[in-house]
């Protein structure tokens, strides 16, 4: 069995696949696609994936897109340690919690959206920036709303990291890249800390990745 | 057993478990919550969702938001008809189908995102409608190409509609909302007629909700 992640350093979704292989202790191979500069739109690429966009897993040929997708399946074919609880209703909190940033936080921040802001609304950088800024201190307040209402135990649904973590640990990353505070989200925050304190989470941050150094962001 | 789902008449995730309600047979009484007029926002309606959005469904007392996860939910406690294949090949495809539309078009056309493109971006109604119709048209696109690399046949994943099927068929409704012209996505457009000539899928679109009739927006 080999599995190959079409993935990013900057990318959240990329980091949560990456998280979830590594809980899995599945060895893989990640490809590069520089997202920032296009590459997701090069012509040998759409065949990979013709939404133009990262991650795409392969897993012995069969090639899977979405993030989401991704950790589903995953979870289906290699089920432990398990990123979705049992029982339905738990699993629904889990989707839900996870959902709250992959569907509604993130997308808006993605490099096509922040492109199309320049070019059709005339937004400069620091509005760019700003978007990006407010879309995912969007997502991080309301997940610290859903985590107020039922406090990490101490993960997201229980003992062990699930979707409903890596999501938010990906969001965290990401305004680590913003170079945002969280000092306003006190539950993300910690339950971000008991994530990162895992070997999965910490290796997969996007600083920790080779792509990053070679950026010229890194600082 | 009692359901009942907090939508709105206009909101395509309402939409798509209007659809898998119906589709499993089940019968509940719908909430509207005008998340035109922002009364998602109202405080009652925080502690139904503190995410600020509907779908919320209520089962037996329990609540879950975000579409998709409400979705996998009925799936997994009534399992037929199902909703995503059995295989996991299958409900991968199925689960991606369905994420390019849910995660990553439609978040970018729901009103809070339309509100603060004018407020933050000084966008006008026409500019925003613009918008509205560039990321509907991006995610249609993106859904074309894949059911051009997996025709139908006759649903996107074989003999029967899935969640695949609900969130494209929820698209092309917000396409329907949006006055769009199908006539460059062949295939989705023949799929989506496919989808409405079933009761489940007609009786949700949002031009039959009772919230239509009373918007003003009727023709």
């Amino acid at each position: 069995m080999t599995i190959q992640l079409y993935g990013f350093w900057r990318s959240n979704a990329a980091f949560r696949v990456r998280v979830a292989l590594a809980l899995k202790n599945l060895a893989f191979e990640e490809i590069d696609i520089d997202i920032l500069s296009g590459r997701q739109f090069d012509p040998g690429f759409a065949e990979v994936n013709p939404g133009h966009a990262v991650p795409t897993l392969v897993h012995d040929g069969h090639r899977i897109s979405q993030s989401a997708a991704i950790i589903e399946y995953l979870d289906e074919v290699h089920p432990e340690p398990r990123l979705l609880p049992a029982d339905p209703r738990e699993r629904a909190h889990a989707r839900s919690l996870a959902m709250v940033l992959a569907a509604d936080a993130h997308p808006l921040t993605v490099p096509r959206v922040r492109k199309y802001l320049g070019q059709a609304l005339g937004a400069d950088k620091a509005a760019i920036e700003s978007w990006c800024r407010h879309w995912t201190t969007d997502g991080l307040s309301t997940y610290e709303r859903l985590l107020a209402r039922r406090p990490p135990a101490p993960f997201a649904l229980g003992t062990t990291p699930t979707i409903a973590d890596i999501s938010i640990a990906g969001q965290v990353a990401l305004a680590d890249v913003y170079r945002m505070d969280l000092a306003t989200f006190p539950e993300v925050a910690a339950l971000a800390k008991r994530c990162f304190a895992l070997p999965a989470f910490a290796d997969a941050h996007p600083f920790r990745q080779p792509g990053y150094k070679a950026s010229g962001e890194a600082r």
